[in-house]
């Protein structure tokens, strides 16, 4: 096949694809997560049953693309806010206060029971790894740097972080977040932090 | 009809209905959340169709109704581990420890799919607003002693506490919880903790 027409198929199966993980985001804010069929995901995407088999073998699948699609965004949207030039510690605060807000404005889009739901799944467990390692790295560095505690391991310090923040999507106002981050923050700092006295 | 034999339909009206949770943790922990149906979870009971259909209308029922009794089975556990005479501070330490540990055991009992999980419906809602008030209470009694920051509200705190502890689930090992209660509760610490320096 020629190159361009390649293309266009590749832009169709996205689009698709995608269109079966919008309807079924859609479907369990409206219904929850029981009962969610593939017809159901078919009939809100707009396409026919047949075709989303093609795709995904199963709704749990769908369900678990659509959540690898949501996790690399977030990462990107991390990465998008550092400043190389930051030390770690200014990135790890700039890096988690953009991840509670991505909490909060997912409480308010999917509602709480997709907010907080972990899927299982080889392609969200990868997706979620990077994320977490991506944390972990900034943590690890910080630490490295005095700036934050290194009595814990940075991997633990991660899933503490990412968890805690999750909370976000509990709180009202920005203001709240924002407090939220900085408690968080303060489980990180060292020890004995003599030059954080107020 | 007479109160021994009300006692006995009571009684079994609820063995009943515990094994339809009973039924539906394990269909989850087995093939996840989508797709559970009535059908699968009076198969997994061990009873009738239609005799599940008399305790809950729908899946979603269910699974609400077995994560209500969860909630209440943990909040006995936390108010069960408190000694009434110990400080406030003492006392938010031995609940998030338990807590944790709860989460730690829910991970390995149900997948962290459930685990995580955060359903709606009245009645959850209450028994998680209980469990919040629990912790919440216990907070602001610390804070008022000045063993903890005062400068977040005490709800808001409870909301961190809650969510950081669910990282507990992630962790390998019972001292990695233990030093995720730590990490959590220093982001609890007053801020000009003087005394804490080591």
């Amino acid at each position: 096949m020629p190159k361009l027409w390649n293309e266009t198929i590749d832009k169709h199966r996205a689009a698709v694809r995608d269109a079966a993980l919008d309807a079924m985001a859609k479907l369990v804010a409206e219904h929850g997560l029981v009962a969610l069929t593939m017809s159901q995901i078919a009939e809100q995407a707009g396409i026919g049953r047949a075709t989303l088999y093609k795709y995904f073998p199963d709704a749990h699948t769908v369900l678990t693309a659509w959540h690898e699609r949501e996790i690399t965004a977030h990462l990107d949207q991390l990465a998008a806010v550092v400043d190389p030039a930051d030390p770690a510690v200014v990135r790890l605060q700039a890096v988690l206060q953009t991840y509670a807000h991505i909490q909060r404005h997912r409480a308010g889009h999917h509602g709480s029971e997709l907010a907080t739901l972990l899927h299982r799944g080889e392609h969200v467990e990868r997706a979620q790894r990077r994320l977490r390692d991506f944390i972990q790295h900034l943590l690890a560095e910080a630490a490295q740097a005095g700036d934050l505690r290194d009595d814990v391991p940075a991997d633990e310090l991660a899933g503490y972080c990412l968890h805690a923040l999750t909370a976000a999507s509990t709180v009202t106002g920005q203001e709240a977040v924002h407090r939220l981050v900085a408690v968080t923050l303060d489980g990180l700092r060292p020890a004995p932090p003599a030059h954080q006295q107020r």
